[in-house]
């Protein structure tokens, strides 16, 4: 399936382009007019009581337009969507965003069949109805109709993400901003009238910039499609999934949400576990999972050393990481222990946790994890520092850089505070390494990272 | 154990005050005078080399001091330490906080015992040794060894937090004063020298700004005691517990960070449960039930209500309140049921979860939970606000807080973001209503709650 008309678009279209700040029509032509004239773009409103929106010359249909469109993203009432989709054909237009909602989730199934039929008929593909549009964050493609003054748009990297739920995108796309997770592709689908989330995974696959992708999925229309392609994908690129509609309650609901049923947990996780999908407990445990595995990660074990220079934080990640299902701890090699107990204090037990005392220096930290990361019995290397300290100061953070880069093994950073401590983990997470705010929220995503690279390693 | 003086003294001398500003006993100093001087509390330094230190006029010695002196904070190398402690005596000075480390946790328990039998003989009683300090956000009392630059303080409000291990103390209060958690009184207290958990939650019991009693513990000296007293002050106010050394890996490494043998888990479990404290699976969640636990909460059932302008959002807090062990999802009585479907749009589903749509305004917010908090077969109601919507402005705000004091049932509120939803969060914590980044946090803090009064109830 291939979509890049969509992410990169010459010319946009926005049928339903208004004049009223507060509606759709208005916020998502200001923001694709935003984020992407400045590249070349061209934008197009489409309104039959205006001249001009938003500085913009508006014409009455897509049919009055002169330009060859690439991608006309409609807003407009559902009553009118399928006399606009034909207008659309007629001009030639084959890709379309329906952001319009009022279709099968409030129970009129029946236009949006003919709608879906009418898209087949003549090869056009659409995106939506029933969603909030999509978001490239290489392309600076916005097509969003959410102000950024409520919602921030996150960075560029490697994490697409693949949402049926509008609200679970926009709350989702903010945090990420904030958090300084780097986004790919973002795809709102709705009600998947016709291409689904097996056309999305299909186009992200061949993606370049795609490097893990993260799914929130209500139901699937067609399950063997759905298996199929997730399997071919997760071959290539690791897939995290969350569900909704798990429970007998929760299934209930998504009916009336976006018009598909939910279906059996046992047949859902069924098909993740059979495609090797990586399946997170929640919507954080998910972008935990995938800032983890946007980068290349080399492991040979799962066996974790973690340094730290607080104690209890080194106690409390020891008993996490003993629970998991795929971890284990480390046991340091004799040459090593040996090493470590000549160039430590002596107050420094030579163990795992390496506790490396409250008063460590960076330097501190650099020999420790010079030694550590030599290690044969090491795969892992959980680096919990507080930042805190009296002693410790900025340059922690090129230290860190630099042991990352002298070895192969993955280091994860767990750095728990407020602004000190966030300013020095966004250093961090620029130069691609993973940091978590508390030691459990590292280990449950690394623990489904190791648990996903055992399996795929078996297959 | 009447521990008052720790926390408002008039008169505060630090032992081992220093002029070098990287060292323990300047920044220990500066945070005192800065906090505390303005309320006319009078801080002295000590210092045999020194004729003033930061302005402050120093004394050789703590007997040559003359005033008479409430605390005294040691903040010196461990072999001077007892010497120390015999010149406070000789003073008459009572209380003391020993920061020192090099203790029982780096092998010297002997030295350790002979502090420990000379405070006991002397009627004094001390914090630590091996500790960070205390901290009181009522008396603006701060007596931490950490810049105000690498780490915030919280404002004041009723969790008190008594830790063992200093680096989670630390982490724990900066990332508290970012996500607005209220603070009483923090006490590090490290090796339990002396004074250990059950003195400090016999005080907290009694402390007026107390309302919720978070603790951090590895090891344990005085089962029986610990027991008696936390089941005494559990019936007066909740105690939430995490505890470090759960796993043979942990424990092991609980002996060289504090010098406690951390016990079996079991035997633990066994005492939490018979005392009806809360158990936490980690740091994270333990605030997250302090948030809801700081203010009164009056709750006559499990029955949660989830309201929503989020569809997915909706389902995947339906999933997770259906997966817990103590919450149920209500059903609206008929009468609810009638009138919402009266006063809502058409495509509004009248069920839990309430999805009142992604176009509802903070006017549909104001019906919906209006007409929720009025059904008795509504114990609870999650709000699940995204405020990125388009329609969704600031004062819902003001629905909410009007919302909660109209009805006695608790509202907790969902919403995922950042600045925006961030400074409309602040406002809410502001008047006392918990507020989690995402449903899965609320509800699995909400579930414990609900087993806690539970349990209470039965005793």
């Amino acid at each position: 399936m291939e979509l890049g008309k969509f992410f990169n678009p010459k010319t946009v279209a926005v049928i339903g382009a208004s004049r009223n700040p507060e509606k759709v029509g208005n916020v998502l032509l200001k923001n694709l007019i935003e984020s992407g004239e400045k590249l070349g773009r061209q934008i197009i409103p489409i309104n039959p009581n205006a001249k001009e929106v938003l500085g913009k010359k508006a014409y009455p249909s897509i049919s009055d337009t002169k330009e060859k469109i690439d991608l006309a993203i409609i807003a407009i009432p559902a009553k009118f969507v399928l006399e606009s989709v034909e207008q659309c054909k007629e001009k030639n237009v084959k890709n379309l965003i329906i952001v319009t909602s009022g279709f099968s989730e409030t129970g009129d199934k029946e236009t949006e069949k003919r709608l879906k039929d009418y898209l087949n008929a003549n090869n056009m593909k659409a995106i939506g109805v029933n969603c909030l549009g999509i978001f490239d964050a290489h392309t600076s493609m916005d097509a969003l109709f959410i102000p950024k003054t409520k919602m921030r748009r996150p960075s560029a990297g490697g994490i697409s993400f693949v949402c049926q739920s509008g609200a679970i995108g926009l709350a989702i796309i903010d945090i990420a901003a904030e958090k300084d997770y780097k986004f790919a592709k973002f795809i709102s689908y709705g009600n998947a009238t016709q291409l689904d989330e097996s056309d999305y995974l299909e186009y992200l696959a061949k993606d370049k910039d795609t490097k893990v992708i993260c799914m929130y999925i209500e139901g699937v229309k067609d399950g063997e499609k759905f298996y199929k392609t997730a399997k071919k994908v997760a071959k290539k690129k690791p897939i995290i999934v969350v569900k909704g509609g798990l429970t007998k309650e929760g299934d209930q609901a998504t009916l009336s949400h976006t018009g598909t049923l939910a279906g059996k947990k046992e047949t859902y996780f069924g098909i993740f576990n059979q495609a090797n999908l990586i399946r997170a407990d929640n919507l954080e445990e998910m972008f935990n999972i995938a800032s983890i595995l946007e980068n290349p990660i080399n492991v040979k074990g799962s066996r974790v050393q973690i340094v730290t220079n607080g104690g209890g934080y080194g106690i409390v990640s020891t008993d996490k990481v003993s629970e998991t299902r795929n971890l284990q701890m480390a046991e340091l090699s004799d040459s090593t222990s040996k090493t470590l107990r000549k160039v430590m204090p002596s107050y420094v037990n030579i163990r795992n946790p390496l506790d490396i005392s409250g008063d460590a220096t960076s330097k501190r930290y650099e020999t420790a994890l010079k030694h550590v990361s030599k290690d044969k019995n090491v795969d892992l290397i959980l680096l919990v520092a507080l930042y805190q300290t009296p002693l410790l100061s900025e340059d922690v953070v090129g230290i860190i850089e630099k042991a990352k880069k002298s070895t192969e093994k993955p280091i994860v950073v767990v750095s728990t505070g407020s602004e000190f401590t966030e300013k020095l983990s966004e250093m961090l997470i620029e130069k691609n390494i993973p940091v978590f705010s508390f030691p459990h929220l590292a280990i449950e995503a690394l623990d489904k990272v190791i648990e996903y690279k055992k399996r795929l390693a078996t297959r």
